[in-house]
């Protein structure tokens, strides 16, 4: 059975589920669910609606636009339509965890290749019959070096890029080229340490809980709305290292979670803040 | 502003939804939130809504039960209207953080008394200004007992019966007087460790996480509908009495959880098992 | 049975554990148990031994001092032989999860008084047979407040000094005269959100957990060693109130669970972090 | 540097540490932790040790012998001298990331080979270079087929057994022979849910958290030591099949642990129950 997704957000106004429903009930949609969230402070209305079905009726969509404000956003889905680059330098954990989880059919998406600026993750992404592209950015101007990604990039036609511990920073025109469609995973609990080396800096401070956080990538660094977080406890034994090497756990689960929420079409973005129907 | 809730239940069919929220709209009621789920196995349907204003305009109970089938369950109410009566033996930890709680306004309905088989618990209820009534069990049949506990709660005429550590069994007379309207507490992750002594069971068994259960009450000693459960780790240097310590911080965050999720008119019972909108 | 605790830390050096050891066992102390940390980057030995007796033998720390390098600390304690006043400020759940821990024995201390600046408290604290100071700020230089706070916490003449969500700073004179005896919980996992209204901070950067912080105090505001910190998730449809309103579990659950540490001599500070032995 | 660990356990009595760090000392080991435990209730003192260079010095062990009572056990063991087996049945999520973790250096140990009853696993396997052993088991009396797979086993000579999701009961005949090697990851947090089909009898049974258990396997199905346990929430939205999905990463992640705590020599069994030292 195909799941398909509505995806509606516009300015709040009284009967808006009412309207939507009568639209979709009149198109004998087959729901399977609803999931609607009023942002009280923008009085902003945002509505998920799943339903099953090989095709969307005609005229749906118009009269869903006809029933609604013009503001409003409306967007549809199939599940399993979408398809994804994944981006990493030279860590495996999240690259093959995200690998190996579309080996068995939990990743409702193609994953069209990898892209790396190292060649360490070559065999790992080819034992899972994934193109694997080296683009180095050595003795490259970062435009340079972003325009050869872009290449790539481009030949797939990908709807998500997904940065799985890909360790450079982009210009904010490469950003503003995939606006919306890059999500990170940053390895702390952001807001703390932001930057470079957050588990240094978390040694340093002495925290006693490490994380982390998957986001939207946005100009500004470590910024962009978050998807999805988590943490683990830590304790004075452990070294910066230490705090590495057990943050991979949390981070590969963390970016996971996100690319699901991701594919399953539940996160809407208002106001640099997501969103997301679980 | 004045919180109500509507929950309706029914045999699931097409359009629910949007002659739910067509009658709604009609009466021009302020809704702030709707959710809704569709037990797949049963095809049952379950919706929680809830609306601001102090009064419920006419007619709208009228409207749904004619909008929906006969067999409709249709309840509205007040937040903030209910009433419960709170049941301990002589650990102070559940009941005493209810009434904390109580006492800076964070649970929202009333507290009428609190009954004890014991007198240990005394000062602290009466520190709080809420009437304890000792009920001994001593040299008394079940239920001549239960008559002396029913007799205590029917003069408050209590919607909810809470036990907070109240350490007796009752019979299944008791429980079908006050059916759907007695939670308890129990100290373990429930299936594991029905019936007494669950921390030594825990410990003898080694385990690695113990856990806490807020369940409604039924004929079956720990079998009824399971509201919310939460853990916490352990290990080898627990000893049984050092768990059941530890344990005291879980219990009673969990039964406060469920005493709040029961308040606010988010849980629907069916087969057993509970659907909660959070 | 008395538990008694020994602390030691010095630079280290081979034999440490052994020459401890062999002290302990010549004068016969029953040894609960004994946990060692070295710090790998500063070379630095930490060890905390329980042992059960009334009295300590004579000639214990001597022979300690003998055996160790001359830089040693050596410090013991009797558990349960502490005090503390507790500071807060209008909101209950701490200072009330504080005394109801006290009122059934698991906190192994004496809660000589609450200082306030505001009455709101009084009322709660009287309940629990406290005595209740109201210290009040208005009209008042720091200084001059802080002054008259002194007073009453030197009549008590309390070990520690437990800030339960007291909402003013201190100055460094106050901080520098209890250095190391004043605990603080923060309402956020620190690093993050340190300052004013750090639920207000993270709804608007719309993370997906919140938490808190106990910390020891120093002149950094919220810059202190660590003792202990917890989160809980939230999603998009919390506000800044509900947050806060949520995060008050864990906030009381981790002061609480400092508290407990810091009177079971388990927590060493070295370097701005602590070394906490669970 | 090369990590070396002792393991040593006896009946308690006083001045073990002493007698055993006197010995450590005078060979000049360079000690970098002690971990030691008594079980209160037995009597039994448990100690481990690691220590850092190529070799053990002559006469240790000899030493250790002579300073502990006669019934002691003393073990040594080099960290990342162990190798293993690991058998699953179809599932790859266990299988595929213990494999992955072994690829990127996270297992201090040698993956030998997979065992499996089908033949699914086999392409995930040999895309990480590890040869694949089918051993169907068709048409086999449960003997019978044990006993081809006891001869791959031995072939290899490996340390240790590790199931992975591998979904066949051994004869207690296999277990003995491999007595205190082989572990298991079971699909619930035990003892809940023993047995067969764990998320069917979790989504009967309604409740809110779903768990996994990383355990010895000793000839009581299921009964066996615990060696770690982990759990993640759930709701009424779940299907039993849903929360088998959502439970592949709690046992992942909880077999990995299990894992990595028993080649780092971490784990002691004593009366059915595990100490860790993690």
């Amino acid at each position: 059975m195909i799941r398909q997704v509505l995806q509606i957000d516009c300015p709040d106004e009284k009967g808006l589920v009412y309207r939507i429903t009568e639209v979709l009930y009149k198109h004998g949609l087959n729901i399977v669910s609803n999931q609607e969230f009023v942002d009280a402070t923008t009085e902003h209305f945002v509505m998920r609606t799943e339903f099953e079905g090989a095709q969307t009726p005609n005229g749906v969509l118009e009269d869903l636009n006809e029933a609604l404000p013009e503001t409003a956003n409306i967007r549809r889905a199939k599940i399993g339509d979408r398809s994804m680059i994944l981006m990493a330098t030279k860590e495996a954990h999240c690259l093959g965890d995200l690998l190996l989880r579309y080996s068995y059919g939990e990743i409702s998406a193609d994953i069209d290749a990898v892209i790396s600026n190292h060649e360490e993750l070559r065999s790992l992404t080819e034992a899972f019959d994934i193109p694997f592209h080296y683009v180095s950015h050595k003795e490259l101007e970062r435009e340079a070096h972003e325009e050869q990604v872009e290449q790539v990039i481009d030949q797939y036609n990908s709807d998500y890029i997904v940065l799985a511990k890909y360790m450079r920073i982009f210009t904010p025109e490469f950003v503003t080229r995939y606006k919306r469609r890059i999500i990170n995973i940053h390895h702390s609990f952001l807001p703390a340490f932001i930057g470079a080396n957050p588990y240094k800096q978390a040694f340093e401070r002495g925290v006693k809980i490490i994380g982390a956080t998957a986001h939207f990538v946005t100009d500004d660094l470590d910024e962009g709305p978050i998807i999805a977080q988590d943490v683990l406890p830590v304790n004075h034994s452990f070294t910066a290292e230490q705090m590495a090497h057990a943050g991979r756990d949390v981070e590969k689960t963390v970016l996971a979670k996100a690319v699901k929420l991701l594919l399953e079409e539940r996160i809407f973005i208002h106001n640099n803040r997501t969103i997301v129907f679980e």
